[in-house]
């Protein structure tokens, strides 16, 4: 099969054998979506080496465990848990000192024909979901899962930094749980498309009057810059959610974070459940963040494009 | 009165005029404290200039508000609201935005003979605690602060990064709340001052056993080395506590911060009572954290040696 894989510093498209069958549920991916992490992989972060992507919607092939999934459309959490240490066996696999990560850590991701993943994983994909939409449930669950890490009630004022498809998408699950969700950004057509979800839209230059205003200010750039915004828009004691993962290595304002006794929340994965909800719902039109879709083959060119300024969204369609 | 100011970027021992009556509260300054925070201000944190020092202890020449101070030994609060705001309203004055705060923000501080203070702010030293004693109420209240950041509860497994006066101190301070309160250090002789209080201390050079381990660690050390110790030592969604406020703008691995889902909490200042409560338990010998006493007219001298390697307490007398 056809895998796209990052090697020697280098990412390619390459012919490889088909996952073997070893207890896991087999999926034949029907579309992923390339993620600034898949990015950021390729120049470094994590030191991954293998078949990178971790947003997927597919059908399973195969599944000892769970034989009613099979032929059935699924999403799957990304992290697989050892099953013995402690994290585990309280249910956070996420934790789990020996866990893999879908095309992350120690296991191939889904910019393939077929991935491996253990059957426990799986979530059915709705019939009312299409793929285009089930292929956002994993950056959704990861932008809703903020409210497991900082309490956001109908009262928090929270802002997002950054337009970027994780920014909008953060500012959609914000506006689920509060009455006042800001988003800050450079892209007045990416701004168009949080306003009409009752989103306050703001540009990036233009912020003087909001320094200090924020409960909760949710960094979603991924750069420097928004971290030090962040620091602006947040009031005292309030909260600065980071969601970006970066190779890099920022400089950071320290002092102020303790001045000002703020709280800087790290913030990675979140349940399936709740945005397969959410998706069910039809409250956003998520398909409106896709910017293009690349037939498998053209994996290479879909990873260019979605490293390109101002792009959103690019799915891989098998 | 002299005083020990800053001025362009400089120190200096100055003759100035005595601070004036204006409905604030005079108080003669008996001891004074060297804090790190006066060293960074000498080195351009937070752009202050005037008189510095901000921990003593002295006695009251003058109150029009509370004259039943006239004549007693006082500690004093250094944050000073506008009265007006919000946050003063809500009895947060630290978080005023128009705050002064002694001998860092907008108003002179305590290394001097003479200073200023709303009586409100002034709270009367009980006849069992020493002067010597009394001076460490500030660095200790910002220690017991730690608790009304984070929750610290008999079983929660504390480290302490760096073991200079504050570290030592926020050690001390922890060990009142929690059954398991390490130290990470360099200086075995301080370290055998925190083992005295069962205080488990370990070397910085020797801690890769102890990675993920601590549900808090508080990086006391303000370097950045001391951040990137603390991401070592704390478990995944623990928390580290930021105490020490420097002028640099350290690098740090943002990333760490997000997939181990970790809070970083800033803590700046604490409550006075508990504080002097525990120092009139004497359950700790704080004196033996001062390295030295210097006659006021030598202060320059007593900066010099608060900044060298390895000293813990610098006192002024007056």
């Amino acid at each position: 099969m056809k895998a796209l894989q990052v090697r020697h510093g280098g990412v390619s498209l390459n012919e490889t054998p088909r996952p073997e069958l070893s207890g896991e549920a087999l999926i034949r991916v029907m579309c992923s979506g390339i993620c600034s992490t898949d990015l950021e992989i390729v120049r470094g972060y994590a030191g991954f080496e293998g078949t990178i992507g971790h947003e997927f919607v597919g059908v399973v092939e195969a599944s000892d465990e769970r034989p009613e999934l099979i032929g059935k459309r699924v999403v799957g959490e990304i992290n697989a848990g050892c099953g013995n240490c402690v994290l585990c066996l309280s249910g956070d696999t996420r934790h789990c000192p020996g866990r893999t990560v879908l095309g992350i850590k120690g296991r191939d991701g889904a910019h393939a024909e077929f991935l491996r993943l253990p059957a426990v994983n799986l979530l059915p994909v709705p019939e009312s979901v299409t793929d285009d939409e089930a292929v956002f449930v994993e950056p959704l669950a990861a932008a809703l899962g903020i409210s497991q890490r900082v309490q956001i009630g109908l009262d928090t004022d929270v802002a997002v930094v950054g337009d970027g498809r994780l920014g909008l998408l953060c500012a959609f699950a914000m506006s689920t749980l509060t009455k006042h969700t800001s988003l800050v950004g450079k892209h007045s057509s990416k701004m168009n498309t949080a306003a009409r979800y009752d989103i306050e839209t703001f540009d990036a230059s233009k912020i003087a009057d909001l320094e200090s205003r924020f409960d909760v200010v949710i960094e979603a750039s991924g750069s420097e810059s928004g971290f030090a915004t962040a620091l602006d828009l947040v009031r005292p004691r309030g909260t600065i959610v980071l969601k970006s993962t970066f190779s890099g290595k920022p400089v950071w304002e320290a002092w102020r974070v303790v001045v000002d006794e703020i709280s800087v929340v790290g913030s990675r994965c979140g349940r399936f459940e709740p945005a397969i909800t959410l998706l069910e719902s039809k409250r956003f039109d998520l398909t409106s963040l896709i910017s293009e879709e690349f037939a498998f083959g053209d994996a290479l060119a879909a990873m260019e494009k979605a490293a390109s300024r101002g792009v959103m969204k690019v799915l891989l369609k098998k």
